[in-house]
């Protein structure tokens, strides 16, 4: 079975809070309800109960949500789900990415392709191809993951053919002809968006390369897990991004 | 390249409509605007178009959507391709599902876990267990899939341990416990629920079992990708069920 | 206490659907459970069940949802509802409408206003026009609109100064200044756009002559009654209109 | 042409802020970018522009979010514009209301059914009762209101046959049977409910009393008035409550 080791990553919840925590042996973590010392939950099973506080093997989606840096807005999870799976990534795929961000998306395709696929992401600016590269190396999504310090150029790639493509760049009308070119016939293409104005600009852009068009915005709506007052959240994330996707035209 | 081969399936865009088809090149694609002989595109590459028509590789989202027989309600891809990634599949998971339905969910699943994991669904009713077992084989998801016709029953995996669960049954109460028996320390459990009394009440079975209980639905919003007119689609899905996320406590 | 009499319109439930018409004691309604003969009704009191109909007093929503003729796309009663109050409507004030289109939102509007209040109601298409004249005469709303059969014309208003204004035209943009110049001081203005590049280009024509812009959307979602099965319904409208709302700034 | 007055309350526009203030010639206003005076304002016409300020007569709403106090939590405009014309106020007509809350659902019935129409409203809390009392005063909303500080009690309002009622309680089972008995033939009913096990509850009460039930959600989303960069807000209010309507059968 399975038990909680120095240099894990593990997933703490404490009311209605998750903090993704490393294990060091001679460190704490320290809660307004007391302090755990790492070194009494080390050999412990996973999913035990200390006190108020419960200790899980953290998930992507929580390595992406509590354990990551950010010089960029993140993309969501629900997004990002959506996203690896509208794109038909499954083991052995290879996709273009760029740009790269904080690599939150990277880590969902690269484990979406498996040990076999390839992730080939790019990313401009230093400053943030640095600190994806740290979370990428952090969290062991390495392997299969090739970055570039650059905009995307296709001559860097020369000779891959891809199974899909993930563009997140603030104009990306420019590289609809590239992309276009290093992709399969009728592989998809996926676009984030945060603007109305983008969209409207993008899809001028789209013909005659790619077809098969759809627009999207993807809402999660979470409840309060309370059996005798069960109702949504007060709250809600009401936009991160319009998402857009096409298919390869062979022209 | 791909080309388009006798027996592919093909997804056929049509104006605003999507289909699913089989290349036999004796047989023919009628529609509004006139009729496709299959035998003019085999050997063609993919996303070729023809008339008014473009013809794709179809993804899974398209089988799933355009492809399977249904005996019962589908559950739609939104909610599917989010399981899959809350349930943190990958290349080698062993999954526990049941019941089956018409398969779509199990397809994703299979799709997630690769070529060395495992999906073990049980389906009780013949009828629809016959359904979604033609279903998987005819779009070839049956490599990694084991199928039970009959309520789940942890003696028949007996000695698994499985990395996650996904329960689509009316009356999940009675299983939370069998549930937890064969589940990895920490994994997760999701569960699809259409009515707000469903999930009050499986809210009140799943203490001591699970913890770090989640609840939400996932809206998909369209848009009509007119760059001159750029809105929502007049109409959209506005539900298809609770989805109720939870993971293993060690008790 | 209130009976049903010949003349009146009733509001007729029969399973989840809903029917408005107008009593006349040598007529009947017909349904998939029977015939209802309204001289059987004439004198009943309204809220009575007859067999499965149910028959009710129709409210203004009903009226508007199943009585009044289009020949434009209604604008539906979640949008006017808000709209009216937004636009601080209450007894005694004078509102200024553009384009008239069906008369649903000048319905909602002549009932907020009171007997003291105007709506002031332009249409040019003269089609379109005598449709909402007989919507508005048919179901008594006539007594404080006035209506104009021709494109919004300050002259034809001379003198009044508005309390608020309802501009429902494809192309508002150019009657910005216009209504500007029959407000009163910060008066609100309300306007109705389908699509968000309409929305994108108003926003760029209302400085200097409007503020405190808002836009939002009105969505509703609805339930099945059941209260073993709660669940919302399957479907939704998910998008009729963007809603800007802006006040007169004085310059 | 109406100017700013000593005494009025004015609604302040501050960048993405919005304030309601008391004119007081001896006060000021003072913000982020400096002091306002209030004597310098007075006899300015509204919708002046002060520096960064924008000085506007406040509306209903903004009277609501922005001026009134709060013993409890708000219902949001959004519904109670929505209730109001549910529950086809206008002038003239009769509305029981309980409970009263913070009096802002009472306002806006209020300016609904005009000088000659009438709220009769219910608290039982008597520290709510006063704060509902004095923000109805502040704003000059008692003339057709009648308050109680009392759970509903039909023999208070003995005789009057009300055209609507709308009921804010945490258990509203009890009241059925007596809301139907003070209610005229097919007049509608709203019931505001924060939990599905409430609106679950409410159903199995609803007959025969009420029928043509009718439960969903108001959602409001806002958008950013940015015409170069249009996207929706990041976040909005997912849930306030439930509304049910009914309509009173004749039994």
């Amino acid at each position: 079975m399975e038990t909680i080791k120095e240099g894990d990553y593990v997933l703490i919840r404490f009311r209605d809070k998750r903090y993704l925590k490393r294990v060091e042996v001679d460190k704490n973590f320290s809660y307004k309800g007391g302090v755990l010392q790492f070194r009494d939950i080390v050999g412990k099973p996973y999913g035990i109960t200390v006190g108020e506080l419960q200790i899980f093997k953290p998930t992507l989606e929580e390595i992406i949500l509590y354990g990551i840096r950010r010089e960029t807005q993140i993309i969501y999870p629900k997004d990002t789900f959506y996203i690896a799976k509208k794109l038909d990534l499954s083991e052995g795929k290879k996709l273009l990415e760029f740009g790269t961000g904080s690599g939150a998306a990277t880590m969902v395709f690269s484990s979406s392709v498996g040990r076999e696929g390839r992730v080939y992401t790019f990313e401009r600016e230093e400053r943030i191809f640095k600190t994806a590269k740290r979370n990428l190396e952090r969290f062991g999504f390495t392997q299969n993951v090739v970055m570039f310090n650059k905009p995307f150029d296709p001559s860097e790639v020369g000779g891959i053919v891809f199974d899909a493509a993930f563009v997140d760049v603030r104009e990306p009308y420019p590289y609809v002809e590239a992309v276009h070119g290093v992709l399969k016939p009728s592989a998809p293409v996926g676009f984030l968006l945060p603007t109305a104005n983008q969209v409207e600009e993008l899809l001028k852009h789209l013909k005659p390369h790619f077809g098969d068009i759809e627009v999207m915005e993807i809402l999660v709506r979470y409840y309060k897990p309370n059996p005798e007052r069960f109702r949504p959240e007060d709250t809600m994330v009401a936009h991160t991004a319009y998402l857009l996707f096409a298919k390869k035209l062979s022209i």
